[in-house]
């Protein structure tokens, strides 16, 4: 592959698509040919299978058809519109790849990190990305951010919790990849987290 | 699980349908509680993904895609449907299971078996059909059956190949679950090999 894969991984508040957008913005004022992504979706098809996913009226679906149903959709998003761009010479930037099934559906729904792993390699055939950036801000943090929440509240505290997990497996992740997966301190401006990754995407002469 | 789980496999035109509704017609006037099921599908939300992977606009999708929506639309009727009423007593008579996925993708398709044994074990966790009928009628057979083809015509001769790798990926899985999985040769009349299915049920203690 001649283009460079960049995921974005980190839980909801931690300022991901934000991230994303200023550093598609700043490539554009400097001519750098990028492609911006998501998961799940990103193509017609996996498009398709978010919507199943996330309909509402789905609220019977079992976790193990959730966790094929994330799979199927990265790998025909992988295969259709990820590969051919990266074929093609361009830089993918993408929100959420396999390391989010891995923290949300391996640890912290408690599916098994290595069930989830297995299938994502199937999914994926070994295709990892060139660097994760895991946005790291605590989980109370994102979680203020995100809902503004009062965390007496026993509803957001149970999802307090559960974004407590997601945040201790991307723990664990980046302890077990260190060279692919990169720790972002994300808790301040947003410029200067956006500074952060481009400097250390020019360190890896990624951009 | 109270009730027995029997799966009927086999080459497109090998009659499964046909036999499927015969015994259950046979039941009935048994008065034995029985439910008739087909994989992909058989739920609300294993119908939703059977219609992605059917639809006919959506040929770009890759064999990995398709095999993980087939494991996930498995996973969700088997908890969904399959097993509830299993739970409650009654006979499961499904048209197509793993088996399907194993010979169509594992085998013919070569996507490799291990791969596809592996994803649906985590869809299915282990759970395994009390028997598996596998109505065993030579691909050239049921090719002329379901399609009346003439073999010399190239595309009808492509199809031909597939189904008789689809009978071999049929044949070793019989050789490797001797246990689970009964041939039955159904060449003759539908009646006989209704018979012989209704006999080899008894004999086993299913009905």
């Amino acid at each position: 592959m001649k283009g460079k894969f960049v995921t974005f991984e980190g839980c909801e508040g931690s300022g991901k698509s934000t991230q994303i957008r200023l550093l598609s913005e700043r490539l554009k004022t400097e001519g750098v040919p990028h492609m911006v992504t998501r998961e799940p979706g990103g193509s017609d098809i996996a498009e398709q299978i978010r919507a199943v996913i996330l309909n509402g009226k789905n609220s019977a679906m079992c976790d193990e058809c959730e966790a094929l149903l994330y799979a199927a959709a990265r790998a025909q998003h992988l295969r259709e519109k990820v590969q051919p761009a990266l074929r093609a010479g361009m830089l993918v930037l993408c929100d959420r790849y396999v390391d989010s099934s891995l923290a949300y559906q391996g640890y912290a729904r408690g599916l098994g990190a290595d069930f989830i792993a297995d299938i994502n390699g199937f999914a994926m055939r070994d295709f990892t990305p060139d660097v994760t950036l895991f946005l790291d801000i605590s989980p109370e943090a994102a979680f203020r951010r995100k809902h503004g929440a009062d965390e007496d509240d026993r509803m957001e505290q149970l999802g307090l919790d559960f974004h407590r997990k997601v945040y201790q497996g991307y723990l664990k992740l980046a302890a077990s990849y260190p060279e692919r997966i990169v720790k972002v301190e994300c808790g301040g401006s947003k410029f200067r987290t956006a500074e952060g990754i481009y400097s250390l995407l020019k360190r890896r002469g990624i951009i």
